[in-house]
């Protein structure tokens, strides 16, 4: 099989995001990076370049010339994974899709539902295949919720509690450097921190394990630690369609939390209880409280699921293998366009509609915190 | 030592808080049960007190008889235990306040604020000790916490995740026995169930283990299983005096919790992780990460927790040695009242002061629900 | 029902196992302390005496004064719990079997396999019921286990590890406090220290939840924190009669484990792993690898096992509770044989049986061990 | 930085091992597959090739064939992967060495001690790197422990418990598909089975942890499932030099375990514990009972280990990290001779010397077994 060409838009020194995908898409080997714009300068783009193998003259000074270069070339990047700060998702996806080219962009997909829904449309109109990169629900035991419960065996989704706590930037006049001044930053980051940062990661896991979509939302978002000028601090009562309730935290300075992203969900017949810290087990609980622990690699793993797993039980995967799962498959797509054997039901990742929506939760979010906390149809 | 002498009212059979009270004072055999009106029948209450070895004559049809009775006793009794379905806390501890009897009644203290203020004035004016069983506060690890805050060793508190799930209520058409009969039932349970039964636990845990008071709620408090009339289900953000936030979350339909009280606590300088069905272990994190595990009976426990330990680290106590630390603290105070020892600072069990504040939270978030979900102060 | 009455020998101030022992017989109140040879002295065993309420006449000076005092009274002591450090539990326990009394004793039961013998020769001739607590055996999971493998549910048993490793004996020149120093001294302790003390509650343990006789043993028993002169830490290989094998692990000076008894058993058709600090839990595992976690309180516990329980789940029962079923047994069957409704079958507590057993294994230890660790029969 | 060539010996359809070892290679992307003899026929080893995307003229029919083409060719592989059964591991090592190529060969090394002894002797006479696959030991937390210990922070180690149990191979009459069925088979596997697959890494991960030196053994390895004919449970005490002990075990019928080597270390102030399935934490234990757990990522990890991270805490690294974190140091020493720049220091991975070890505690623990479970010198 030929490897896919793809090109990366920021992932320069010090970036952590870029290199991580960078690292997830080498692990199938199915993509390999020819391009970049990784810095703001050119001289830092090619320094970057340079360490990467990549060809001087397919390190660009801006977005938008190469997405033009590339889409001129007869051997152009099949993708664009753009991993920037948010300020820039939405033009430099703009970028891309205007020329023609498959877009891979890290959530939060941009900054206002606007962008978002042009975003979307443009995709549509040039029917152009879009990734955006909430990386968790790629894990075999996310994808084992969301088929156990399609399935109906939690029956009526009675309320979720999830959360998002983390504690690196705990401290006053600590800003947890290069990745923790941008997201603290409105200029780089937007209007929110915290909720884009981690907000939207919880609205997404919910969404995709449970496939409720949610009807209101009454958002506290405070602002904690001195020196802070965007939220950092997050709860978030929700209402969905069909009456389920639930309750969303995302914290920044919960000391003691890593990256603790934990989903609870709670059913008639059972609940599931998932953390990506320990992402190789899900546990469900039946009604009379036998509580079942499962591992990826094990029997009564979902077959949808257990299908994205590399490693035999207990030989670990993580967050690589994770986003390597949504890259696999978008991988897979556009070989299948190119080859014409696409369907649309082989998009089995967050696509752009998914970034719509985590932009249209942070601005309901925002209008009833604005409002003193007040219900906001989303 | 002689021991104390005290009377029961509830407790009959089926009842598992009566039984449970008198296994946790049997601990540590500081007080013997002489009396008692367990049941609303004088044969039932006979029964039960022959099974327990009690007098027949002093097995009583009402406890306002019981109360006079007793009272006029030279060797009448030095406490009455009240764990009746909630609708008659008030009028039971009442009974006994007036007749000159000290009094540890289960919670919620009663029915309303009204009731609740009246039991206190009352207290106070019969210059009485009142033990509100807030069971969890006794365990050494609760205690510790409590201490490890009041020395400032996690620095000023930024927020506080609390919740107290249950799963035994799960199931439509089914109410748990005699004990999820009456909590479900307003009738005996008064205007809540779960807010009343859970809620009013994290709000006394919270409070006794950081000092924080709550200045105002805004709850939203859901009737989810089909069939049920009270309140199932309760999520209450909080703000407390001084700036600090929390969210409180109470359930009874949670499959796969038993009784999983829970209390996260964030502070500037670390966190305090604690979960009652684990309470030999409490978890504190430094702001770097450090997580650092300490168990009961080992070093590094506060001192004023550390002595209400009765076994060895490893030799696992739990819910009754909880129970039965409140009631070691209260009799030992009505030894030392006995004996003119007494001082107010010995008191180290949850009050008639505790009591008030829980019905107070109660009756602020039966508003806040009720107004659409919107800030009330306490 | 009337109070049984008992008496203690051993259990003075400082004693640890003797004041539990009064606390896990005193929570279901089925009997109560009347007699008691505390301490070495007359006058020591007065004071404590004086403590716990018994008459001055009933503190005896020596054990063989009191076995014969009480066995002349009218209303002398049902049964005798024996608590002394091991050395003085064979004279003890004979005197109080002689004298026609029931005997509750510590284990391990004796110094000698000669010992141990006649005690069980004794208590059959007189037909008295001797309870031996090892106390672990007494918790709900544990009978769970064992009326679990009794249905087949494991298949035939492969392997089982097993272990018991503490801590608090890992430092040169320190001696644990009064705890620890009987158990070091050989004049105390007899000819083993760790083995005796923990040793021989996991091969209680095993014997107890699997069935499996042990037919032969190699011991290695090793002194090793500097200045102890009895062993500290022990491996012995078993092999079970049926072919089976095991590892046993006992140590005193593993840092890290307060008191943690673990047994883990493999069958054919699945796996149960069991550790007392966390009793509440059993875990059982099918061959498919699915992992089912079972609180005792919810279903799926055997009958046989989940009568024991007194508290709903995540009403954390421990140490005392386990302590005390085995009372309540012992109790009912003292009770029984008075009333003449005892039948062999209600002794559902480990009887001198079992404390035989124990000291042959420690007796095959040795000699293993002494041989340069060879393969000995029990 | 130009990309390594390398080429591999097995690995073809149906090989877990092969696959796994590309994909750590590929994270990092730091050599690049060019050459391979993936099976054992030239046609499916072109198959295996052109899903890779070799150059088919660089697809062999036999390792002895590769070899000698790549050694001959200017633009020649730097090193091989052995990555097949057991029992092609010697001579195809052998015939690399001899072309004067570096090697990476999985675990165990090979057969026979004097096999063992005879590549070691080979690689220092061509003066070439060779890499022993012991996997486990590149997670940051494993070189963590290292380098505390040898900082000397646990004391003297006092013992060690280790232990690798699986559990897939527990039903008779199933051999676990390919993977299984050529390490129960002594013509693929050589003379063990469970102690060379899992045993090795046992002996590996300790030495590479504490630095102690085995001394002697007492082995019992056991053929317990029906239908095996080698060991698949085994036991091992062994002594090291300087006076500590250990216990390791490992067996592939104990159901429940998905691939479970853990790791417990005793010192005379601490303790370690370590578990691969959990290896993003480490835990340490001070002697005052103290527990203190680490997260790869943050703070508190030895500097010479925390290099090897990749993501930051909470983004969970695994199996496919810590195989990666060997190659990348081997690569880094390749790359270092090359350029002249390579000092002996820099060799971080398990080289034929631990290889040589663990063929030789292989071969005294069968030496032990087969004479009665013996102590034997290694």
């Amino acid at each position: 099989m030929k490897k896919l060409k793809y090109g990366m838009v920021g992932g320069g020194p010090g970036s952590f995001i870029g290199d991580a995908h960078r690292k997830a898409i080498n692990i199938d080997a199915m993509a390999e990076l020819v391009a970049g714009c990784f810095s703001r300068t050119i001289e830092k783009c090619r320094e970057t370049g340079d360490a990467l193998g990549i060809d001087p003259d397919r390190c660009y000074a801006t977005f938008d010339e190469m997405a033009k270069a590339e889409a001129a070339r007869e051997d152009g990047i099949d993708f664009a994974v753009v991993v920037t700060p948010n300020v820039s998702h939405y033009p430099a996806c703009k970028a891309f899709l205007e020329a023609g080219i498959n877009v891979s962009c890290d959530k939060p997909l941009c900054l206002t539902v606007e962008q978002a829904e042009e975003l979307e449309k443009l995709a549509k109109e040039k029917d152009l295949l879009f990734l955006v990169t909430y990386t968790y629900m790629g894990h075999v035991t996310a994808k084992h919720i969301r088929e156990f419960i399609k399935a109906g065996k939690l029956g009526k989704i009675r309320t979720v509690m999830a959360e998002y706590p983390q504690g690196w930037l705990n401290k006053e006049g600590e800003w947890g450097g290069k990745q923790g001044e941008w997201r603290c930053d409105p200029k780089q980051s937007g209007g929110v921190n915290c909720l884009g940062d981690l907000g939207t990661h919880i609205e997404n896991a919910v969404s995709h394990m449970t496939g409720l979509k949610i009807k209101k939302v009454l958002a506290k978002m405070d602002i904690v630690v001195p020196g802070r000028v965007l939220d950092d601090n997050d709860v978030v009562l929700v209402e969905y369609e069909g009456g389920a309730t639930g309750c969303y935290w995302a914290s920044q300075f919960a000391i003691g939390h890593d990256n603790d992203l934990k989903v609870r969900i709670y059913g008639e017949k059972g609940s599931i209880l998932w953390r990506q810290e320990e992402c190789e087990t899900v546990t469900m609980i039946d009604a009379d409280g036998t509580i079942v622990e499962r591992h990826r690699g094990n029997g009564g793993i979902e077959a949808e699921a257990a299908k994205y797993g590399r490693l035999p039980s207990g030989h670990t995967e993580g967050w690589l293998e994770s986003m390597g799962n949504l890259y696999k498959c978008f991988i897979n797509c556009i070989n299948a366009r190119k080859a014409g054997t696409f369907t649309p039901d082989m998009i089995d990742y967050p696509s752009v509609e998914a970034g719509v929506e985590g932009i249209k939760f942070v601005a309901a979010c925002l209008k009833s915190n604005e409002a003193g906390n007040v219900w906001v149809e989303v």
